[in-house]
């Protein structure tokens, strides 16, 4: 934690200064506060207060602040500034990937507006080059912020450039080597060029065994680079392997977590990444379209069923069951297939051992079910229920937890080989079709034994 | 992706080599090799091979491959060594926090013997000392291995000092800045050491608006420290403020990792983490238990249905719409409940605006439940059912889906508030009591309308 904190009581105390515009007690406070701790507390401003903060301010400290804030929020703040404002103030001391984002979330005529406006050109260059890559490819995660080095230069020359370049680049972690092409060849820490002897070159405390990707790399694979090799920040190549900018660690661990988010809500019915703070209406839409799916299968299970109306009216006591045979099936096939999503999403399956797959999860089925229908049947054993309806009952209990299995490996993988993301298969879809095939597999079970 | 990846075709060229014990042909590729792509070669690795390609790396490269092990991996590597080995060709070299982590998964026996083998006494001393942390609090997550100055010294002597250190402490990336005490006092990026002139102080050049955090604060907050700070690295204090070690944000990323997959995999009926890869027992350990509970609600529900089984002779047609009851039960559940165990997670929810979250959770239900009712009726009046069955399953869903809304967003809070960690009720049980109680107030309704 840092020195100062928002808590309620700071944010309410912080909130009347503000409020009384006394500069002189909120300039310390201020100066202390960290960035994140800053955009925090402008959600509980008015958009006037929150301009009024920010005047307040270094040039530096209040472009940290607007990286900090929400999307929508950070729109809504610039709407307190004028598009030379926004270009010379904020633009300006922007890193070019930050910069990017925000201009892909405005409207096009204010963004082509700011560039046209931002006095420095070479930054105004960089950030619209960064304009024409996707979201989640690296291109469209990386900053062209980096201090490069050529392999002959001496330790003095690094040690200029990288005082030559400390404004732009706020956190240096590694420094990259590129030969006369502009070509990666390589990297040196910090730490080396700080070791070294002021007239060594490069070329001799250089590490060549550099670990990169290229600028049309998935967001996916970026994140599983950096976690695999535990990267603090990964340099980004173009088709013909030069330097073009790099992903630092602090992206990727937001990447990461979002992901994990998108993938949990699917398995929850809620398509989008939802919060608690989303308004009602954004909430209802991101979850009716799942319960109208789900509606529509139970819609489909009363068909089923009605089918077999004549077996329900002779034996009223299938009736009973049915709950516990849907419950089960879903319970198994959502086991299934998120085990399959997982390990999808963490590259830990390949094509080659989908069988040996499926294998794995009908064995785990074969014993969880034996043991649920063993207790089923002794359940109703002790409890004096017809032996026939209970024999039954379990048995389709069994078959239906074998099916699930089955549906459950499946379904992910196949979506998964026609690019179509597997995680759709954990919503409501899967629990549907179990549902259903699981209700039509027990009545023609019962048909069977109990007709 | 590094100069040298491990794929399906390069894994068998290097195991045959291996195997042929090859050493010429060998060693070029291995130094090329990342350490985590190694630890990934072991694995289709018999011990002793995996003994011989250990020792044809440096020993700093060794001891990387093995921190890069799967934990039980890990531990069988290491039974091809005798104690004396572990001690002063892989402890020596590891970072404290991973020797620790090793000695807390070992017999506690073979532990002492390896700390006593320990030449390095201060290193031995430093391990130990992590041993009484627990696992998710942040003195088992530090390492002790840091660089740090004083207040009082100069630029030469930092440097001095880093080089002194170098070796111990691989990456460098924040020295600390502490008084005479050892009091944690403030933090100097690499960058200002090498862009400053040998004759300043510390003081002139520190930065002093520092965050960190106890050894006793949890791995949950040091990971929300970190993730909203963008720290690289995180310094840790004791209960004095004397600095003790640091966290690095590649720990955290696993550690996010870690915690999101458990989550997910709560979600879905499986406890502890698993995939796809461990064995079909431990697979079944971490699934049975929930599908047991599925079951036992299975048969509750079968006693509820069975409480109103004259009703159900007498309308039949009840029985054809008791699964699309309990699957929206189960949906809308689901929903609130996941949305409310993520936004504990990323503690979005405070304790005051419990009410607000419940109201607006409220209001989504009335929407979803009016929409899902109405296209239900819709469906009864075109299918030709018998209109008063349709109001009825009509009213019952609509109460059912606020039901359920309410129990899934009470039953998270009130877990949290009694500290059992609210993932618990995205399992089955929000399902189950979500089951049996909307079949309840189902009967009940049907009893009310249609006797």
């Amino acid at each position: 934690m840092p020195a100062i904190e928002i808590t309620k009581e700071s944010i309410e105390e912080l909130v009347a200064l503000i409020k009384a515009q006394d500069q002189e007690e909120l300039l310390p406070v201020l100066e202390k506060l960290y960035p994140a701790d800053i955009a925090e507390l402008f959600d509980d401003l008015e958009l006037d207060e929150a301009v009024y903060v920010a005047s307040l301010l270094e040039p530096q400290k209040k472009v940290d602040v607007l990286t900090e804030l929400e999307a929508d929020v950070k729109l809504k703040f610039l709407d307190g500034y004028t598009n030379d404002q926004i270009a010379n103030d904020f633009f300006a001391y922007l890193d070019s990937d930050d910069a990017a984002d925000i201009l892909n979330s405005m409207d096009t005529t204010q963004g082509k507006e700011i560039l046209r406006t931002l006095e420095d050109k070479e930054h105004s260059k960089n950030i619209s080059s960064l304009l024409k890559f996707a979201d989640n490819e690296a291109g469209g995660l990386m900053a062209k912020e980096l201090i490069k080095v050529k392999l002959h230069w001496t330790v003095k020359q690094c040690t200029d450039e990288i005082r030559l370049q400390a404004e732009e680049v706020s956190k240096v972690y590694t420094v990259y080597v590129v030969d006369d092409y502009d070509e990666l060849v390589g990297w040196v820490s910090l730490k080396a060029i700080l070791l070294a002897k002021e007239k060594m070159t490069v070329d001799e405390i250089y590490n060549d065994n550099i670990i990169y990707e290229y600028t049309y790399t998935s967001g996916e694979e970026v994140a599983a680079t950096i976690q695999k090799y535990d990267l603090v920040a990964l340099p980004i190549v173009d088709a013909f392997n030069r330097l073009v900018g790099r992903i630092t660690f602090d992206d990727i661990i937001d990447f990461v977590k979002e992901e994990a988010d998108k993938d949990y809500q699917m398995l929850s019915g809620i398509s989008g990444r939802k919060d608690t703070s989303d308004t009602v209406i954004s909430n209802t839409k991101a979850r009716l379209p799942w319960l109208i799916i789900g509606l529509a299968g139970g819609i489909a299970s009363s068909l089923v069923i009605g089918g077999f109306e004549e077996e329900l009216t002779k034996n009223v006591q299938l009736a009973l069951f049915m709950p516990l045979i849907m419950a089960m099936a879903g319970n198994v096939g959502v086991q299934s297939s998120s085990i399959m999503v997982q390990g999808l999403a963490n590259n830990s399956i390949t094509n080659s051992d989908v069988w040996g797959k499926l294998g794995k999860e009908l064995a785990i089925a074969i014993i969880n079910g034996l043991v649920c229908s063993g207790l089923l049947l002794g359940y109703g054993y002790i409890s004096g229920n017809h032996l026939d309806i209970m024999m039954t009952v379990s048995l389709a209990l069994l078959s239906v937890i074998l099916m699930a299995a089955v549906i459950g490996t499946i379904v992910p993988l196949a979506l998964d080989k026609l690019k179509i993301d597997p995680a759709l298969a954990t919503g409501p879809f899967i629990t549907t079709s179990n549902d259903l095939l699981g209700l039509f597999l027990y009545f023609m079970i019962g048909n069977m034994f109990l007709a």
